[in-house]
């Protein structure tokens, strides 16, 4: 379940991103998929085909993708998502579940999950021995620590509420926990990040961030704030820091990411839901009471993770 | 001659750190020197050299390089920088300037070009065919146009001064000029670059040049100004788009880099002036009045370009 969607909605709308279920039915060109087969559908279902992004197997950079729902699909009807007991889509948008991933802790990788492995491949983070922080402990935030320790490199997570330490060093696996609220802390650790994956959406200061880097350490933006941050440009130049940022990953790597998944017994943690909690859990997700993610059960076959 | 010096500096200060010269005695352990070679000093004139900034020939980027004036040397000394008949440097911090590049009009390129040319080399800005945009016609514009042109990529100039649109096609070889005050050139541009060398050391806007960037374009700022910009964070993320800092280069990039102008005849545009011209200069780089860098003949020795 998303907690933001982006742009306008246009009704009548059918939510749902990240999205699981079994084959039921293929087209007759349909190479990859048989009946019966463990799918998922992430957050796009189309794009151009022939961009450059589209070439480079980067469909989700290219300016016609198309989102899973609420968008106009290639014959104008309007994309309709998830929250439905059956779905329709393009082979080249539907990825194969690994036999060992539960189908519910495995849905939020789909959007979750692609959207903190991509920019930890992108950007070099998964050579062993290197320091990868990961900023906010959420939806993305706890499966971004499970893909860096599945590359095997040192995972820090940077958060401000010290209440989340336990949490992130004893369930989820990191290495360190630092409170971004704490100076010295975060001096302490100060030039040992090769990289940061940072998940948080609401506006908050990049410095201290871009100062947790080595030389040539890379920060890469994955929750978009809904105004401009500071950036100071002074300590990025001193460092060859970059300032990036990422969207999802293409369908090739999502495919790899899932398979990576399924190698490595990566999942989401995950409250399973039914369908009539939707209002309860949106209350729930306002006041960041979950998780890290809800998953509802349309058709009531899932068994919670 | 730099306009603005980093930090405070100590008394008493030699300046001048694009340095020329011809070698009038060498240590007895120098290898790639001799009597009577023409040779120059950039920025630094020391390092660590057992981090893995100076492993990876990054002298630039270590925490303990030594600048070429007003700074503490290994033997507690501080650093005299080219504003003087005669310098010490070590080896490692010379390079040797090509047979067939001009003394004077070389001396910029060892701060202003190395510059620009590390990071159009690092970003991967320099495949024939690419799209670079350099922003500011000043002393690291001017050249970073030059440098450019040798790589053999399309450049376009973006500059506020409408006025600089004849001199940066017909006399630095750019291809196109953009006014960046004008909404309907810069959005006819948007999504046509694959990198900006952003020379701008004023606080500007930073939004129109992500938005002249491709997918997965790289803005790269080597101007430093003095307050943070604003970045936003949501185009970053939809284009995987960069932004980047860069600080001159190690000392065997900037060898290459030398070597590079010598082989595409690529200098500074200079204005010789005598020692005793230097007061009303700094007059005169207070209103910009100058194309594009002064260079003090100190000895008297030197011709114009």
């Amino acid at each position: 379940m998303a907690k933001n969607d982006w742009g306008t909605s246009t009704y009548p709308i059918v939510p749902g991103h990240e999205i699981v279920g079994i084959v039921t039915e293929v087209g007759s060109k349909v190479e990859k998929l048989k009946v019966g087969d463990r799918v998922g559908v992430g957050c796009m279902v189309g794009a151009c085909h022939s961009c450059d992004s589209c070439d480079n197997d980067l469909e989700n950079y290219c300016p016609k993708m198309i989102l899973t729902y609420g968008a106009p699909y290639y014959d104008g009807t309007t994309t309709y998502g998830g929250y439905s007991d059956v779905m329709v889509a393009e082979e080249r948008y539907v990825v194969r579940i690994p036999d060992n991933l539960p189908l519910d802790a495995g849905a939020p990788l789909l959007c979750a999950g692609i959207t903190v492995y991509s920019p930890l491949q992108h950007f070099g983070l998964t050579k062993p021995g290197m320091h990868v922080g990961v900023v906010g402990l959420g939806g993305l935030g706890h499966v971004a620590v499970k893909f860096a320790k599945g590359f095997g490199v040192k995972v820090t997570v940077i958060s401000t509420s010290p209440s989340k330490k336990k949490e992130a060093i004893e369930h989820l696996g990191a290495d360190y926990f630092l409170v971004s609220r704490d100076p010295d802390q975060m001096q302490a650790a100060m030039g040992t990040m090769d990289g940061i994956i940072d998940t948080v959406s609401a506006v908050h200061p990049l410095v201290p961030l871009i100062g947790l880097l080595k030389s040539q350490g890379k920060l890469v933006m994955v929750g978009a704030p809904n105004r401009p941050l500071e950036l100071p440009v002074f300590p990025l130049i001193m460092g060859r820091k970059v300032v990036a940022g990422s969207c999802i990953g293409g369908m090739k790597e999502t495919q790899e990411m899932i398979d990576f998944a399924g190698k490595h017994n990566i999942t989401a943690d995950v409250e399973v839901i039914p369908v009539d909690y939707v209002n309860t859990a949106m209350e729930r997700l306002e006041k960041a009471d979950v998780r890290y993610r809800f998953v509802i059960d349309i058709g009531n076959t899932l068994k919670s993770a």
